[in-house]
């Protein structure tokens, strides 16, 4: 089977795979998590690819334009249409949003400026100079203070449940929308673990959820640019099953946003403020 | 502690941490995998930041200048130099690179071919007909009917004890150069996994090591990119611990590059060809 082939948008492929152990070979069928080139457009603009799992895309769409700086709020956001082109040698997915016209104009403005990047690394950013390490400030409403003693520890024991594809392959990253008492309200999957976060984020926007009233629980590792996503829509908490990284806990502590990291049932970690 | 400072570049930094369990917060000094901008510079040109674990980068330059297609091979790096500025409120480094003049006439080329991109998600790939996915063929060389058969299970049980960093931080990805017998020659460690591939590429390239004859071992999962990268430098097969992603295994297949997952001592999977 060609695993590009796949039918719907179920964000796994099945396909022949063999399990080689201690001598023996098992073949069976299997299922993997679907990668594909995901073209976001702007007003008939394509701004970028991303691999991405084919699913949730309109959300995901949502999120990219948020926690990238593209949309200010989701009303900036006139229409959103999601095409599947699967009729060609390269399935591929083309997301086209129409936002208004300012936020075009400051797309445009952006893509000016940006002229002649290759842009591979940080978002197309090719110097240092043009590094944004200034996170937004996040508002601090209470929740840290009002979350459960117990929040993180049931948001790692119920997380399993909600990642269905990663049951299915084996490994797909996860990232969860918790209430304060730790319940998990959303969940989506995807192969980046940055695409899950802006599914979420996007989800969150699209349901007008209270970004600043809840907490994201990630199955990955953090990253400076997943704080920084975060931070930009206002979520107080941050909390990983993985390893942070230097620049995380750093961005993290200059948006007063709060990183626990390495969270299982059992306890979790958190990084003195400098 | 700033999370930002750091003594000479040994990839990780101290910072004080709260470990939280069952009822008991117990604060002791911890490390974590740094995470800083790093700038690649051709012939005084800012061409892209990376994300990256700062060290071994002068392996990483060489493995990115080569794995991304900016130079054909290390004859064409005249000069390497890494500058590391910490006397910054944001600790960075530069790579800078001196290629010969039809590598950067060619990086010119692509650069003004790129004009007006602003780069995020594939290397700055902006629209779907823009994107590679004809990997280069990898050579047969016989190397796979050669490989040990327990090759892949001697890798996956000495991995452990070259990923210093990981020891030490809990969370780092790292790229092993395996021969065929599974014994390790090389590995590498940083917060991304195609920095640590792009290390190793480098280091191969810097040892004049031939590609064609050994394996790569990832701690990480299987993506297109590092199915690509690897492609590109002739490396036969890769092994990785996690799951690949659906596009991983096709551009695999296309590549003629033999993908194993699920790595372990015990046993490990591969894909049937479409």
């Amino acid at each position: 089977m060609n695993p590009l082939e796949t039918t719907g948008q179920p964000g796994v492929i099945e396909l022949r795979v063999h399990r080689h152990g201690s001598g023996t070979v098992d073949t069976r069928a299997d299922h993997v998590g679907q990668e594909w080139p995901v073209a976001l457009v702007f007003n008939g603009i394509s701004h970028a690819v991303m691999m991405c799992t084919p699913r949730d895309l309109e959300a995901f769409a949502v999120g990219f334009a948020i926690s990238e700086g593209i949309v200010a709020r989701n009303a900036d956001i006139q229409d959103i249409e999601v095409v599947f082109r699967e009729d060609t040698n390269l399935p591929h997915a083309e997301v086209h949003l129409t936002v208004v016209q300012q936020a075009f104009a400051g797309l445009k403005d952006k893509r000016r400026a940006l002229a002649g990047r290759t842009g591979c690394g940080v978002c197309g950013i090719e110097s240092i100079d043009l590094l944004d390490l200034q996170p937004e400030r996040v508002p601090d409403t209470g929740f840290i203070r009002r979350l459960a003693p117990d929040a993180i520890a049931r948001a790692a024991r119920e997380l399993p449940q909600h990642q269905v594809l990663t049951q299915l392959t084996g490994g797909l990253h996860a990232a969860a929308w918790c209430d304060a008492q730790g319940a998990i309200v959303y969940a989506f999957e995807d192969v980046g673990r940055h695409n899950a976060l802006d599914k979420l984020i996007g989800q969150l926007v699209l349901a007008r959820a209270d970004t600043q009233q809840g907490f994201v629980f990630l199955s990955s590792r953090a990253s400076y640019e997943l704080v920084r996503k975060a931070a930009r829509v206002g979520i107080p908490m941050l909390a990983t099953i993985s390893a942070p990284s230097s620049l995380a806990i750093a961005i993290a502590q200059r948006a007063g946003l709060r990183l626990v990291s390495f969270c299982r049932e059992s306890g979790y970690v958190d990084y003195e403020t400098a």
